[in-house]
């Protein structure tokens, strides 16, 4: 078996696990974030960047790099780690959000997707064996089942016939794996954000038996409430021996939320996504450096921070890069972001293994909701400089994969 | 006295001379090139990596700093050593070149010149003594005399009356100096490609007496001919015992023809601007990793180079970046375009311990351009792929501060 999970506690207070996956490339501490480097890497980021503040997997994606450079190349430059010079491990999502995202570019059957490129327009059909010869190709640790990510809202009738489907699909990749012993092959749940179906998509996909889970379909617009609802019904349903990922989450409070839940590994673009404006997490919500008012704060972006950009640059410093379009702004935001959720983790599972996690859930989402709320009323009372503290060029940030 | 040069080896076959530049931050061998950081940084690297590849003084620009973000800032900021986190020298060009580049948007007077800023079309006016005081807040160990670039080609009588201005105004620079025992300010001596010029130029400028030399308006678009020609006049009148920098040069073979021709010091763009094109230097010459021919490349950028690009990612990986416009692959580019010019240096200083230098120079030379004279060859013909060898995106280069 290529990894395995070891349940290390069970929360008495709640559903949360510590944990540790043993992979081909090296042991990782659960819960986990992992960041997303698209196209073989992590956006502005060297590997070293990211090993240093504290990552030990990261997530790479089937669609582009199926498109570009194409997952031979890759295979013939010694698989993915050596191509990026990644030493850690590595999981390659299926590329099945990536296809059901193009909407009108692309066509669904039985069979699978035919769409078109985004880079070319040339059309492409993936299918679950597609999907995972080229993941086998690829080389990740840990590899997805071709799965639809039904959008939301969406209707019950649709979703049903959708996870119906996606289960086929997860037998056929099952089959298709050519490589298990180098690499774990991960189910998907779907279900929408009906309760029903949650629960029949986690019995049909616990029936074939996977070494882990991904948790799909959540985040992709509905009420919070919704995603932790749909988890309380569906993580219990999953053995308790495998990890669970839920896939494309999330923001800090997302995190600790569903660690709650009993979710082990996550992912999202939000933490690079959002460096792109210049915005960055803080414990009490997210902040905005690029604004006008941090033109002379010679604070660092957080105090006390761990990370690269906050033991050697000032907020001024920062908000200037951004101002100049200097690509070093990005990346100490990127950073800075990274760190945040790598470290928040961290604390997590201290907590976890001192039983303090019940606390450390409260008082973070506690100060976290805060602070938010206070960023919120400032944006609507139009307070602060340059078009309130998100600045003006700041859009809503959908948190997918 | 700020900083202070030392003559360690006068080469007898050339005028090329071994020597060490002591400054309030740091000692800094000779000849050197300087990576430029326009902004505050050199594009898209941290101030470790720059460290990293051996540069120990950096560039910046007066002109641009003034606009944005305001020296003032810069100051408050503990200057710009601090602001940027850079614990090496650094060296400020005084924004003459970037005022006159403004063309359409400038008015000269005796007094200074009005300009109109490229971020906000503001109206600003920059004098000797503005420039100067703006680079005493910057605080950098060399500062340069305010100046008039003149264009190439351009006219005697032009030449000349500028160049005389050029010297009335270096003159009231170094009264308006505030801060020399900390900061070294460089006078700057122009006379476009008129010999007659180039020797009045000098000894005006010298006989202001500064502690070192700008020798500016070359590499401007006149042939390279032109350019050691004007060197060969105009370096013999610069005294022994003071550093002259060539100011806005250059390519690889620039820096190993002006260090024969008695320069210590230069600075340039180039590297790091090819960088955005994939473009990079190898030893016989530029080539474009960009290219397709690059695809299934597996080597480095170039076998044996000790930068951190080619002893960790291959041409392939570095051409899918570039492809897919992540940031990453200009960083790698610019790693290794830095690193080549610094190690050139590197080489030539030994060259010149070695009383070696004429060798160096002959093999260097006719390795650099029997492979560019193939590569336009290559671009003639059109051999290569995706436009030839230099890419379709390949604008022609222009070698300037």
């Amino acid at each position: 078996m290529a990894v395995r999970w070891e349940l290390l506690k069970q929360d008495p207070a709640s559903a949360a696990r510590l944990g540790r996956l043993h992979t081909p490339h090296g042991v990782i501490e659960t819960p986990v974030f992992m960041p997303v480097g698209t196209q073989a890497t992590v956006k502005t980021l060297n590997p070293e960047e990211v090993w240093d503040l504290g990552a030990r997997i990261i997530l790479s994606n089937t669609y582009h790099l199926y498109l570009r450079p194409g997952h031979d190349l890759v295979q013939e430059a010694g698989g993915l780690h050596r191509f990026m010079n990644w030493k850690g491990a590595v999981l390659t999502d299926s590329g099945g959000f990536q296809v059901f995202s193009l909407a009108d570019l692309r066509k669904i059957t039985e069979e699978g997707v035919q769409f078109r490129s985004h880079i070319d327009g040339s059309t492409h059909f993936l299918t679950p064996e597609k999907a995972t010869e080229i993941q086998n190709a690829l080389g990740a640790d840990i590899i997805m089942a071709f799965d639809e990510c039904t959008p939301w809202p969406c209707d019950h009738d649709y979703a049903r016939r959708s996870l119906e489907r996606t289960t086929r699909w997860a037998a056929r990749c099952k089959v298709a794996h050519a490589r298990p012993e180098a690499q774990a092959l991960f189910g998907i749940v779907q279900g929408s954000t009906f309760a029903d179906l949650r629960r029949q998509a986690a019995e049909e996909i616990v029936e074939l038996d996977f070494p882990g889970y991904g948790i799909g379909g959540l985040s992709v617009g509905e009420p919070k409430e919704l995603m932790h609802e749909m988890l309380e019904v569906q993580v219990p349903l999953l053995p308790a021996d495998r990890p669970r990922y839920l896939m494309g989450v999330g923001s800090p409070e997302d995190l600790v939320e569903s660690v709650w839940r009993g979710v082990d590994m996550f992912d999202c673009v939000l933490p690079t996504r959002i460096a792109r404006h210049g915005t960055v997490f803080l414990p009490d919500g997210k902040m905005t450096v690029r604004n006008a008012e941090f033109a002379r704060d010679f604070l660092p972006i957080q105090e006390g921070c761990d990370c690269y950009a906050c033991r050697n640059y000032s907020r001024a410093y920062i908000r200037h890069l951004m101002k100049a379009d200097e690509m070093l702004g990005l990346r100490l935001c990127s950073i800075h972001n990274l760190r945040f959720l790598v470290r928040t983790m961290e604390e997590i599972r201290a907590a976890l293994a001192a039983g303090t996690f019940a606390e450390y859930r409260r008082t973070f989402l506690e100060r976290w909701h805060a602070g938010e709320a206070e960023r919120r009323a400032r944006i609507r009372t139009g307070t602060g400089r340059a078009g309130g503290p998100m600045g003006p060029s700041e859009p809503a940030v959908p948190q997918n994969r």
